[in-house]
């Protein structure tokens, strides 16, 4: 069971940039926890961050022999229907993270590309968005599995 | 540490009900998936369900003393100012659960008064979303309890 | 054949309130009147009124295994999300009816989120409405039933 | 007691045309059912149908001396101001009628130029919508004869 | 010089429909009145009157060798984009007619397709606009043969 | 001389609920402010207080034969087509009051179906509304006893 | 019969500013053209201009007594509430005129708050606008005299 | 306690402008009223009305020095942005009047630039409004006062 | 293998109309270019233009056993759903064709109710575009034939 | 080489009103800042401050043989057709100028009228802003003289 | 005559993503396809696919030196203003593709921001659609020639 | 001091895409007047330009230790919430800049991602605004470093 982790763009400054808002933990530190949680439940992780749309869409299309796909897209959830189309086109399921409470700020934040075309999304939670977003595609492809 | 789970509209069709957009367990199913991992956690859970805006927002004010609250508002998520208004009024971290993805089906479904005033939103993985939800709560007041 | 006559807020001032709009019937007289065709298509029929949105959804509820559903939801047409996933929820055949031309009063009162769950809809022609909804559910339950 | 039965656009093709969203029945086997209807009630019915909004005006025009109108627009019920103004002109009781659920459709079908100039709407019954149409017409015709 | 006056849907109504608000005139009397100023004039006018916006097009290409147009286009106002292109295509200086004061209906009435092709409009005066109209063109071309 | 005075979903919890928007007073001290003042001008007021909308719109009715009403519909007044109606229905003067002044918060709160149907708003004074629509309402009503 | 005319802001530029759009005459120019045709139709013209709105609403207040009103607002056209309440107030009959199409030029140009209250629109004919005006109301206060 | 009492545009045509929405009442009652209830009060008023923008805001910041403000901004109520930031330049507690229900007129009446910068507003109750709003901004400065 | 193509409003006029907007052939060079090609290609193809929204519908109807469309449906694209069910009724497979760049004119030209229910469009390269239409038809038949 | 500096409504309050927004300097120190800075670049500055939108159209009007305009027109920028069309009739390169990042306060502040009939704008640096306004006309005009 | 091809995100998936909606063919098949026909038309051809916008404007600004562009942006034709304006610059005739009918998906795919700087579009043809792009391009680029 | 200046898509093409919007300077000669000025001032300048949205994130965040920014996003602007979010992110006073007056071009160009999180805007002089927002943010921090 294989899971690919992407992160857009500026959540490399994760733990620097206004952490009032998105927390203190690093992307290191993130990335950390959703490795050791991973091991718990044997799933293989891989991670990705980029800031440019054209990487995240080839990250994506790279691991589409994965088996599912935690994608917080940052910015890029509001513009870029060439990422959202990229996602339907792998035909994984993806869960969609935000950090913060997306629906508690600018109104165009209100609106996602991505959501219709993830399972589902997990937002406001901090970083413990990505672990139960990990708790539930491995539930999820146990399931599938014992179909 | 005491969570409210509560449901609104149309949730006690749960199983009976679309099926193939809600899932095929019934709101007792879920309820005793909720309690077993309740009780691994050492959380106690109280679960209410309504089609009544009026006992849904009796409610919500009857347990301002719990330590947080998962509400799947159902219909009334689209529509009611007065229950986000309660819920912002006692002031409790709630943790806002839909089954389905609602952001793939009617675009009246993308807006929720209750997303501005919840701690986050966990949407679309059938029932499994109120078990994070729970995990989340667990995690977060445990957190707070160390500060 | 049972059919449930569901009438939403206000319309128990029927006759009383605002005749010039909505009439001079009671909705007592309107019932009798129903109930009078009914018996000519022996058709067994059960009425409920409520200005409570969580009761019209309760009954609707409670009345799934009937054959159809007539329904003037009041001033919920325009507001009630709930209502309206009750009614797609118990899957019946259901006919909405509005006493006065809403089209033609205030723009609000132009979107409906009854009617896209609905059958059909019979606007405009005060108590008479309910009276073709009978007929209109008669013959297509009959048709069913041929077929 | 004269009504004069107008379909617009298309309605030529029933029977034809997507039978899955209008139904088997052509327009001849409609105006039978109607004609037969209507002898019962001892009520004189015209029949017109054009794919030419002018033709359609002209027609609602002429009949002017009749009793009531009953009205298929099809597509010009979202695009006719004209058609709209020629109802209103010749003050009639207009019934509207539409075979399919235009709520349950695009968007764009939700908007009626008719309505608000109509006595009232029946949307979403098949052909029965016609008979029901009459019904309610020679109801109201004979209620205004006897006052 | 020529005139074309040209009025649209329902026009041929006029003085018996809803005269409070067009006015008690008939077409006749209207076109008889713009006769009357046009023999004052010097100017040749023809009349055309058609519920028909294929007609109305028609009419406005096979007269595109006039020196003016007078149009009053009733409903197709606000819906026709065909008809502007007609009145563009012919590059003729036309003037827009309503009778009514359309500004004071409804909202709908308050756009019109034809304006930004028309080279002023006269709107609310009742039949005085046509006459006025004529007047307009009349010393426009005046001048324009002077110069 | 008798004012009936409507409070709606979470009026309750004031003085618990955001003080620093609702202010300090409970609904018990500011019904006792009423009372008092009531008492002053010789006025029989009547209290209700419901998180139901259907119970407000219930107690709306049943107080038709009352002078005049007094109505903080919280959260209902954006979204309650039906209680609205119930107060056009009884057609006795309405108030309606707002503690907070809700032009200066989220842009949903500026629109009220209550306010076309009452005689007039009171919006951000505090409970000190109440008390100038009672001496509004008594100077009305003693102007209307007068002629 | 006495008529005021009066002219809003940047009017006093006629001739001078953008003269491809507003024209070559200048404001002298057309208030001598207008009351040279006042003379022939024995009409009482008074004029004023003002890039002032406040002095606009007080010109328009100060001649009330006056039997009508020629209003060319200019840009006050599409954002003056308080010019055309004024205009409302006094209860004359108004003629807006405007030198320019304004429907050929900003979208924002298309909308007028005096169009409402104004007996109708001449618009985009130059200066010939306020001639015909002055026909206009001569035509309409002669027939009121006669009735 | 000093308090500036504001009446914009066309105010001075009150008790002789459009009655039946606006009140028999002249400005000059008005302000006779307002006098009396001061008086009791002990609270010294000061009046100004203007057609004139300008010459509100320049009154307003003459005034700053006042203890608050009363104000029925007229037509520009829905247009100044400058009266708006005027009120909030000179930080005095602002209460808005209207004597009409602008919320059961034209849609562009629903709308206050001043609201979000009033303290509160009060509407509908013809001059009344006024003499509440000056017992409210006097048990407020009272109360400020004490404290 | 038969096509059958359509041209609607002002489509006559090409060549004599803004010939730099849509170019300097005649709809008869243009049928002359087409059927030539055509003759290459072993099609049938029957050509018909109309001003007439009712006779391009007829026409529509009248050629639904031919085997494909193309149609350049003039200023109708923007307004007639009546043409596009026409369309959609008879289920052939449609090339909506516009000679000039619509989407670099005037906004209300971007919105066509055609191309919905068009196989594709071909908009903007003059009169190429209907040969290259043909081009596609053929193609896409004859790879249906071949399956 | 002559500039003229127009202020709008509520700017002779700076320093005073909210100077956490708009800076603690007057008007009066700007005014000497900017002829300081004037007099370094042999530049004529004449200076105008008014709260009425009448007397800066006049002003602008009047200052059309100078060289250039620096505005700022505080909350006219929103409203003020008028002013924008003043602008554009002198003909004069204009550049626009706020104090405060208007992009960052309310969404109707980000709206101007002027912008599309200025040069261009400087935004958000405090009176800084009419410092580096000046040399950009400066520069612009010393390169006009130099073509 | 050279002519450049783009292909912008996921389209590299072509064949194996959603072929339902995009086809069967490969993009290696499309490019061998359009080679082929280049050939036979003797124009040079090059290709360019990626999923980076920068990539895209990139690789636009180095061919500008070519005689023309076909494009088909995926899912940046609804987004990209950059992409948009590097065509506009480099001012090339460009034919904007897609592969499937766009209008009749979701709605934001019925808005290109690249279609007003095209030269036209072609929508909807699967791979068919850039094989007549070539084939326009080359007829114009050889009228152009010849003139 | 040291102050970072990028410039997003197509500004390469500087001087030779459309001069006449975007002016004949290079952007090679932009930089050199900007390192001219610069050095005057004694600031250090690094310059970066990309048509790759990604790439100008990494740059903003690489250079977070600079003291300002000044930035013309070019289309960017108007699409890129990532970018916006990079330079709140790194919290530097920045400057937006755009040599033509976007507010005079297409509606969409109105409307800046950017401006809200930068300090403030530059539009419309040319490449004159790179300097004078250089002149300003030196301004800036050399009172900051005063303070």
């Amino acid at each position: 069971m294989r899971i690919f982790v992407v992160n857009g763009p500026n959540l490399n400054l994760l733990g620097h940039r206004e952490p009032e808002v998105y927390g203190y933990e690093t992307l290191e530190d993130i990335e950390y926890f959703i490795r050791t949680r991973a091991e718990q439940l044997s799933v293989d992780v891989s991670f990705f961050q980029s800031n440019h749309e054209g990487q995240l869409i080839d990250a994506v299309h790279d691991h589409r022999d994965y088996d599912g796909l935690i994608i917080n897209p940052g910015g890029l959830t509001h513009t870029s229907v060439a990422l959202a189309d990229a996602i339907a086109g792998v035909r994984l399921p993806a869960v969609e993270v935000h950090l913060s409470n997306v629906h508690a700020r600018e109104e165009f934040r209100r609106h996602s590309y991505i959501s219709p075309v993830s399972w589902g999304q997990i937002v406001g939670f901090g970083y413990h968005g990505y672990l139960v977003a990990l708790d539930l595609l491995h539930a999820r492809l146990r399931e599938d599995d014992e179909t």
